[in-house]
């Protein structure tokens, strides 16, 4: 499984019962989270999200919507006795942040706390089964955008025409890996016709607070599904750009251009109550696009 | 109006939808935050607190169940246009975590935020109609009580037999202060034959987390009503007292030994869903006990 379930969809103030940006991407068997606004543990629990399957926690930038919650859920970590290592992926001035808070409160952690500085646009995870990279955004202050993406899967044998061809079991792993193989008498067995390709590696690229800017395309191309942050209807474009922040119809743009399969918008103003029309002015020139709505787990696929 | 309404009433982790600790205290027509733990922003909306009318906000210590939602009040303040000077007094540390913060999120305020470090026990606030005291609790970290008390009320004219006694109205106001009168022609008119007393000045006590000391009641003495912690029930007295906390038990000890009118208990830990047993086992020893439940106001009376 590979899906983001949205903790929070508003900016800055929370209102109507929408909370500050956070998100879990479930990807396989690990959680991740993006952003923890104030309350996040508290949505934790009202999703029912397993916690202690959180591995990595990457937070945007530090305006106080983004990760008010972080210190608390980080708390309660420990509070559960929590014993697997956490590694925590901001910019760097959240670790003084984090250690003065600790220190005045003589908090001690029943686990270890990895804190990552992101400072270099570029992969910051490899794993076996993903990467995720981080990218620049356009905000008041140093503010990062991330890609999870899955790693190209092995081809996958096929059954009926690999019968009868001679191929040992133990070289089957090669065959998913893409090679050819040479037979005894020095026949090559073309790859293609004896495996089928797996599903493409998917994607989740995490747009957060950003003025509009195009460049941003040149590192979240293609991707399977796109989250940008859409904090004003069209008609507040010059107080979108004024607050860095982006319309419905400038992250349909940049869907666009980017190639996006699908859209996700969030980081609804608390100035607006209804949030259909975010929809149906987005969708008009990006129609694959749905809002983000807390409780929701969107399917990447 | 003279009251207290509860905002969290759970310890460190939230739980069965109780949030950490924060109440606001209203008097006459000003309100008070004491403790300020994460979603205090949430439950200040949804219990239909008006904002605005906080102008003090007062914080016990610096476990994050108890300041966590600060940063993010003191943000929304400034989103919602606040104007009005704010009074924060804390242990002398948040003022750096708080500013670190606030540089870092490049925040602008659109009000004055006035930082006062708790140290001495003794009176911080003396108002024509109130004072707040502090004096020290006996947690794991620097940790202060609150006493907010009205002040001794004039006394009250008695219309009936004031009548006819020929004190001129302007001397009305030394009356209410307890003077006698003296006529032109030397005669005493005593206050008491022509005043009664007003209604006895009345106090809120804010204990917060603490292990169960006697001492404390030396600065708490005849409340008319008590806010005491009590985390765990009374099985559970040496969990307690290593975590620096109180059973139901202890805070009804405190309740009897301080002469307090009426008792509150709250910052029930997480591991009981059921509340009443904290009232049984507390009211068995101080009856006028209450627990401290969410979006209840208990009249200070």
């Amino acid at each position: 499984m590979f899906g983001v379930t949205i903790l929070g969809n508003n900016s800055a103030l929370p209102a109507y019962d929408r909370h500050p940006t956070a998100q879990i991407v479930t990807l396989n068997d690990q959680l991740f989270l993006i952003d923890c606004g104030e309350g996040t543990q508290m949505q934790l629990t009202r999703y029912r999200i397993r916690r202690s399957k959180i591995s990595h926690i990457f937070i945007s930038h530090l305006h106080g919507d983004h990760y008010f919650g972080l210190p608390g859920l980080l708390t309660s970590f420990s509070l559960m006795n929590r014993e697997q290592d956490l590694h925590l992926h901001a910019p760097a001035p959240l670790q003084q942040i984090l250690e003065l808070q600790f220190a005045t409160a003589d908090t001690r952690f029943s686990y270890k706390l990895h804190f990552h500085a992101l400072g270099e646009p570029g992969t910051i995870i490899e794993d076996e089964k993903f990467t995720v990279e981080t990218f620049k955004m356009f905000h008041r202050i140093d503010c990062w955008g991330f890609v999870i993406r899955e790693k190209k899967k092995p081809r996958k044998i096929d059954g009926e025409r690999i019968a009868g061809a001679g191929i040992p079991a133990v070289f089957y792993e090669r065959l998913k890996d893409g090679e050819d193989y040479i037979t005894k008498s020095g026949e090559r067995i073309l790859n293609a016709s004896v495996t089928i390709p797996n599903t493409p590696p998917k994607s989740y690229v995490f747009c957060g607070d950003t003025i509009y800017n195009e460049s941003v395309c040149n590192h979240i191309q293609n991707a399977t599904l796109l989250y940008h942050e859409s904090t004003f209807l069209k008609d507040q474009a010059e107080r979108a750009a004024s607050r860095f922040h982006t319309t419905t119809i400038q992250a349909a743009n940049i869907a666009r251009l980017a190639n996006a399969n699908r859209l996700l918008i969030g980081h609804f103003s608390s100035k607006y109550e209804a949030l259909e029309p975010f929809l149906t002015e987005t969708a008009a020139i990006f129609p694959d696009t749905q809002l983000a709505i807390e409780g929701v787990t969107y399917i990447i696929r």
